[in-house]
């Protein structure tokens, strides 16, 4: 891979701009930090989740994020009846699959949701990646553990697969389409201790997508963004609660400078 | 209108003594923010929605607040059951209209609470509470999109036709039984950069509605007391999660000079 | 009673050194708080819930924390299995009586959960522990209002009915099997002015049960590391907010030094 540059601070300007609807079916734990985190990038969360009311939030809405962490099966349900509907309006659908190897009950809810409707974006760690790939990876809770060094191929797997983007975060984050492959070196040790830095990752991703008509452009650009404010938040942080508050402030306020001089992305 | 005082202090004051219990029946993704607003004004939020317990927490609360942002047709039968409780009771429910307009969902259910109990004090931003009184708007999600002039009017007919006080929360705020009319104009532009600012104004409504018989006052002046804080916390800061940080910060510590300097209220 | 060293700062080290899964079911109010609390330790916090997966998350982790804050019927089933399944595999439970005594559904749905598997260790507040012990105490909501003198008599007599640890946290906390009591004077009056301390407490509570077996230290242990954190946060914290943030760096940066020179144990 060679190092390349991708216009990441473009995309965010036409969030800003263009102000998108985001609807999210997501956890309970990290709900509110989804939705801040699209807020500060003036973009428009939007979180709702009966069956009765999904398809109809989704006709206002520019793309649309589903994250499976605290998952039910009558949420499922509701996940399925909204990605359909995103499906026939054509908007991306970003599907974070938070734990997905941690208990059989995910894992099968998470195959159920690939096969009720198309997902354009899937979005893990390297385990839940793998995964949701089909290798035999068990997922300790919610945090990463697979170590092993194959990452962009189950990656590109999936993604042919299932004919999508496939995001994996990490000290190094990929995003490929199974032909095309971006790796992300940006962000900080820091994010790791901190709950939901992976789930407003897949919101970031889901706002860049929804201005952004190339997925993976859309997706890496997002996580560019995103990490560059990490990276800027982690100096002189006393500590994990300081760093994202700083983190919110630092990608409201990111400029193209910062941006363009910090990226380090290869393809 | 002209400029006016209202001893918006003294009400705080008689919350931080009489440290009411505000009980909550509210969405998930500002569900912290609101308890936690009532508590640095020593406020006692209690957030409690099983069906089967929401009648007893009544009992032992001073004031009831609703929020349907992430209803379910479930949540919405127990705050029918709560606000018949505190109607019996005589306390005082404040009704947030989170998102009405976004959905036919949302509209059919607000009508629904607005028919099963009394609402004391309807709350929304401009498109919400526009939308709840009649007119034909569509909200963008839950972001304000109403533009249109006659705000005042359609608070009042609200306010008139349901026999309550209509919160309309914006740039400026107002509050309205139909009558008496007060505009709020305190506040900062960062509290749009933040979730949750709306449902909070609702919560710092609902402990002051605890604690002053008269509504319209009740609600004036726990905008006026909430909004001077905001305006004082939004010196200096460094971006959104900064700014939230010290609103809460700035209204545990509040004083009668802040909040009497301060205040903008015309009637 | 006569003061005592416990080395609380060797358990913290195992937690972050082990990294223990800490399964949680608790409320929609504080959960990301629970979780980051765990993780600011190093430890690996789960929020499940599906009655469908609960017995698998079990599987992967080395304690369960349970908290009733926002209990429903279902929620409260999905207890049960998960605390069976961790009795099965013997680890620990920690219950979080949440709102004990506010009213009879909450104290129907404690018993029904003492009855359905062994707790390890039941934390609350004063009222709450000792209307769960059985006295006839009404809870004002979830803050402690109990201001009787026997408190330690109510635990003890609780923790040798249930053959459990019982927690007492305010002031001064108190943790007894009903034959050895310890007492932890550290903490801050400012936590009183956050919501979700207590509920923390419950999880920091959980972690430090993960890694040590004699559950009586545990609790006193992480009591200890928690408080003495929150001693340093509140040192020139502006207010409740900041004091929260700081709360979470200082658990995470806190070293041996802290914790031994400030811990205030008796026994």
């Amino acid at each position: 891979m060679e190092k390349t540059a991708v216009d990441a601070y473009a995309i965010l300007e036409k969030v800003r701009v263009q102000q998108p609807v985001v609807h999210h079916l997501t956890n309970w734990v990290t709900i509110y930090d989804c939705a801040q985190v699209v807020k500060v990038m003036k973009g428009s969360p939007v979180m709702a989740h009966a069956k009765e009311e999904v398809r109809d939030m989704v006709s206002i809405a520019s793309s649309l994020v589903l994250n499976i962490g605290t998952l039910t099966s009558d949420f499922i349900e509701s996940m399925k009846i909204a990605a359909r509907a995103a499906n026939k309006k054509r908007i991306p659908v970003i599907l974070d699959v938070c734990g997905a190897g941690a208990t059989p009950f995910r894992d099968r809810k998470t195959n159920e949701l690939l096969r009720a409707a198309h997902i354009d974006i899937i979005k893990g760690n390297a385990s839940e990646i793998v995964r949701v790939s089909g290798a035999d990876v068990r997922t300790k809770g919610v945090d990463a553990s697979y170590a092993g060094t194959d990452t962009i191929g189950h990656a590109s797997r999936l993604a042919v697969f299932f004919g999508c983007v496939a995001v994996v975060t990490g000290k190094e984050d990929i995003v490929t389409d199974g032909r095309k492959t971006y790796v992300v070196a940006n962000g900080h040790e820091m994010m790791t201790h901190v709950v939901g830095t992976g789930c407003m990752a897949a919101s970031v991703v889901g706002a860049f997508a929804a201005v952004e008509k190339d997925l993976l452009l859309a997706a890496t650009a997002g996580l560019v963004c995103y990490e560059v404010a990490a990276e800027r938040a982690a100096r002189e942080a006393r500590g994990p609660a300081q760093f994202k508050e700083r983190l919110f402030d630092e990608l409201y306020g990111l400029d193209r400078r910062a941006v363009d001089e910090a990226q380090q992305v290869s393809a």
